[in-house]
């Protein structure tokens, strides 16, 4: 019997206990799981950075740590890990994050917010422009902006992406370096920010950049709340050069009650929903890697610990 | 020059000369187009029911009336219209249905209305399940509801659809007749409206047959108003049986103001745009039947005027 250390906080126990049993059968893993395995007999540490063990030098038999998480940064340079480490790469992560982006781009692009909030019950039948008149942008073409490039084409969207080195992807105008981030950004009725936070990124998003987007723009961030100066943003709405902005990232979360997002009128705080793994398919990442560490075949998002990733 | 007479309500004028100009010009046609032609003059007659023309007779040298308007059940009994008839299939139109349809589906799946209106600032990490595990049903699976329903399979819902006769369609669960529409709606998470108006689909949503969705069901109605009973839809709102509803045609248009659906907070009014004839692609259609016309070719979406459509 293979023994795997669930090593996460305790209520995701209950949220992963069904999904990796379901999983390890579907692969015809006989796995005992637990969050409480004595470390020296533990085969697999299914991990996650909240989670109780940070100290991997007793788990002295164990063939692998397998992350829950799709960012190792804080596991990466621990020096007590000597066991392959492997990242998540969840495909319920991107479904759902294709599923937020095409939503609130499809919420600001039907106008809905003035039909779902409408005291005066105002009938004012102004079509929307379709879609294909609709330019939308998207700042990071990753596997997740790519993704989500790729949806919003098919719904006929204008599309274009910025990354910072040069990317062709089919049907998606691509923009790159710092040149293309303005002439991105000139364009975006309706922007997406997708990008990895690193020092160039952080704070992409300020006074300068916001100018550079239309007026009466949208900003929706599902990526990670520093690429945005909260000032800047909010400065914006009020001047009325931005329409609205939906985010779902903050630099502090839970988003503290004070922060004048939550009360201001043109912002939709969504409450770190879009980038979130799912269990049922995260489980299937795990059971796969279990299985194939078991048959001796290479495992899969194996991380590399000198790139760091 | 052809003479062709703009016959439709005066604020329509405002909307398609300029789209219909665009369009002569791109098919390379010379074409006098006004609205107030002298009938025996008249090559071509662009058509909708609300406009000045109600008597064909003097239109001698008409070749075609072309309608603007994709249902012609007001004009296809007409005793004086002697004249080929052709219907309105608009891409801008299916476009559009499809882009309210995928939005408002989106909207009611990942609860967005609980982020939109948020006044006590509640952070409720709560992940919606992934559209693939989401069933939607579409109720009609003409030339839009089919639309809709791949468009909503390619956003990787469990999608199925109803229609009185059998279809087969890849990737929609397919159910028809009067049992498979128990089976249809029974697992209708969310369900959409897509039928025509006939004397048998008439308050087709009555109480039984919404009290056969599933408890806590979102309803959209993006098809005629007359489809669903509105007190039997109000009643199940009430009792929580149905959690929401998002109307796009009504009994009566513009919905009156004193309608219960206004005040209700479980439902959403939108102002018939859902279904729109878009100018710049309808225009196309004109001009193209008009270029087929003098080219002696046959004439797009001609009507069967024995079959009525």
């Amino acid at each position: 019997m293979i023994k795997a250390l669930f090593s996460a906080p305790i209520d995701k126990w209950d949220k992963y206990e069904a999904p990796l049993h379901a999983a390890f059968a579907l692969k015809g893993l006989q796995v005992d799981l637990s969050p409480d395995h004595a470390a020296e007999d533990v085969d697999y540490v299914i991990y996650s950075p909240h989670g109780p063990v940070s100290d991997f030098s007793s788990f002295t038999k164990a063939k692998a740590v397998l992350s829950l998480w799709a960012g190792v940064e804080k596991i990466v340079t621990n020096p007590t890990l000597t066991q392959p480490l492997c990242r998540m790469v969840d495909a319920g992560l991107e479904e759902g994050m294709i599923e937020w982006v095409a939503g609130h781009v499809l919420r600001y692009h039907l106008g809905m917010d003035a039909h779902i909030v409408n005291p005066d019950h105002h009938w004012v039948p102004a079509v929307p422009p379709l879609a294909r008149r609709r330019k939308v942008t998207l700042l990071g073409l990753g596997a997740l902006g790519a993704a989500c490039a790729k949806t919003l084409a098919s719904l006929r969207f204008d599309v274009s992406g910025w990354s910072r080195r040069p990317k062709d992807i089919a049907g998606i105008t691509c923009f790159s370096g710092d040149d293309g981030l303005k002439e991105a950004l000139e364009r975006a009725e309706i922007l997406v920010l997708l990008l990895p936070l690193t020092t160039e990124t952080e704070n992409l998003m300020n006074a300068e950049r916001l100018g550079w987007l239309p007026k009466g723009a949208f900003l929706l961030n599902p990526g990670r709340g520093a690429l945005v100066d909260d000032e800047a943003l909010i400065s914006a709405l009020d001047t009325g050069h931005l329409a609205g902005a939906t985010l779902d990232v903050f630099r502090e979360e839970p988003l503290p009650q004070d922060h004048a997002f939550w009360p201001h009128p043109k912002v939709t705080v969504t409450p770190h929903i879009a980038s979130e793994t799912r269990a049922e398919t995260a489980a299937m990442v795990v059971a796969e890697n279990i299985r194939r560490s078991e048959a001796g075949e290479p495992l899969l998002y194996l991380v590399d610990r000198t790139a760091g990733y």
